[in-house]
């Protein structure tokens, strides 16, 4: 099969598309055909060398994709040659073929297009595990969402604005904002211009945002908390604003506030598949009832992989990149 | 009645014995008679100036107390006059008669003395808000408690084995932690002599400790962190080793961890009361039944709380130093 290879760390460049080994679906794994994958930030963290795949993970790049089933491995029930599916991975998506644990498999939602539905594992995902599974956001709550115009973030509204919550979204430019307003967003602040601690002050009366969902880590540490309600929860699920912080603890003590931070694709197969579960039952419906849908930029070649990691580096997209496999679709 | 005043912030002698005015049950409180009440360190900082009551609670110290209903305030149902209690406070437990929410009383356990139920709402409610419904411990976890013959720490000792926990503890002499193993705890650390991440990682096998309870703070942070394991949860509910401290957040979030800070008495009477219903459903059996008991240092006359403090300060004790109203008993 065709994948994306990292010869070396590098740019954008350091992709290459070319002939590689077909993986080989183990026990209680399936082989999808790939029709689609999409851009993670991850993705970018790996080419560079800072990310290497877990322990038994494909050396290609890709933490989500979808496709058709080509075959089955030992003891897989409940999957059929010919299914279209999507799937979160722990690798290998930028490929022809990717072979992944069963309990990772999502089906298309009625809806969506085969190659849509490569945007939603890793958003529905990570969003239902940190958002309402960890933080636990309930219908009144307050979510600020950073980053809202993100593939994540644009999850992040659509699901909290279902459930019932209200939804504060950053961003860097008004356009990306009115995307996100479009998206339900209630409280829209453009970091460049706009102290978010006091835009979300004002817009809660003083009460401050009792979920916040951050990929910025160190850097809005200490805002973040000032930002959260009494029994406020932040979940930080990216450091792409640096990993070491002074951490006020008083100030958390005062707010009896929680910090938690967590990846997905480190997660053991068995936490990946309970939350796969749990995405299948409380987001598909969501997605097939139209309140939620994937947001994508825009799609490209799989062998243009460089210019989608240019494009997601530049951060001028909204929603997520796909990446398609030629011929596939 | 008498009550213990603090007439300026000061040291020990600070507590004075004196003739005040009752108190006056309002709409949904009782008063309470009481028989005796418990040091706590947070009364230690009040007396310091440090920790000022809540607005509207006592202006007297004593975040608990023991004794008997004789009064009913408006619109409260469920309790009489006469009635053996014990009570979660705002404040002013160091006193003859004390005004509390009817929803942060609990029944006297059966086989527990009036004297030493005292000693126990301050524990189990804070034990079982923190390590059980925040940070959810469960059957075949290990917990590690810092200072773990303390009040807190022998309540918690003796409540995560009873849910078939592993626990660990931390103490300053071997004759604390003699106590400690006497109560249940598996894996025994002087922390004056042993560094406690090496030693909770060797006792399992370096997996580490699935929640930590810690009194200590910005001392601890990063050592808690090493120590905690895969999607580890911290619970901090004192600062005793200071406010601020680096956090590693790319450490938190290899390891999926949490964590989270809180003090019970800031916390409005509504929560209070959620947290006492669970006390009385999980807590009370398992005193009534003899797998949970409270671990009494000694009893001193209240008018003897500057001895009190002191003996607190010196850290000396193992369990709660109890404050007996002269006569009530």
């Amino acid at each position: 099969m065709h994948a994306i290879t990292i010869s070396e760390p590098g740019g954008p460049e350091a992709l290459v598309w070319g002939e590689v080994s077909d993986p080989v679906p183990g026990e209680g794994e399936v082989l999808v055909d790939v029709v689609a994958s999409a851009v993670n930030r991850a993705d970018i963290l790996q080419r560079q060398g800072f990310y290497n795949p877990p322990p038994g993970a494909s050396p290609h790049p890709g933490l989500e994709c979808s496709g058709r089933i080509s075959a089955l491995g030992p003891g897989v029930s409940g999957w059929a040659v010919g299914d279209e599916v999507c799937a979160l991975l722990a690798g290998g998506g930028y490929a022809g073929k990717v072979a992944v644990p069963a309990g990772q498999l999502l089906p298309v939602p009625a809806g969506v297009s085969l190659v849509h539905a490569a945007a939603l594992p890793e958003v529905a995902c990570t969003v239902w595990s940190n958002v309402f599974q960890g933080a636990q956001l309930r219908p009144g709550e307050t979510l600020l969402v950073h980053g809202g115009s993100s593939g994540i973030g644009t999850m992040a509204i659509q699901l909290a604005k279902a459930v019932g919550a209200r939804v504060a979204v950053t961003a860097g430019t008004q356009e990306k904002l009115d995307r996100c307003a479009g998206l339900g967003a209630d409280i829209l602040v453009n970091y460049r211009e706009q102290d978010f601690v006091a835009e979300v002050g004002k817009a809660t009366d003083g009460a401050g945002a009792d979920v916040i969902l951050d990929n910025m880590g160190a850097k809005y540490l200490d805002r973040n908390i000032q930002t959260l309600a009494l029994n406020g929860r932040l979940a930080i699920i990216g450091l792409q604003g640096g990993v070491k912080a002074e951490l006020n603890i008083a100030a958390l003590l005062a707010k009896r506030a929680t910090i938690s931070a967590a990846s997905l694709r480190a997660r053991p197969p068995a936490e990946k598949a309970a939350i796969v579960t749990a995405v299948r039952e409380h987001v598909w419906p969501l997605v097939e009832g139209g309140r939620v849908q994937p947001v994508i930029d825009r799609e490209l070649p799989m062998s243009d992989a460089p210019a989608a990691h240019r494009l997601v580096e530049e951060s001028t997209h909204v929603g997520k990149v796909l990446l398609v496999t030629p011929g596939a679709a």
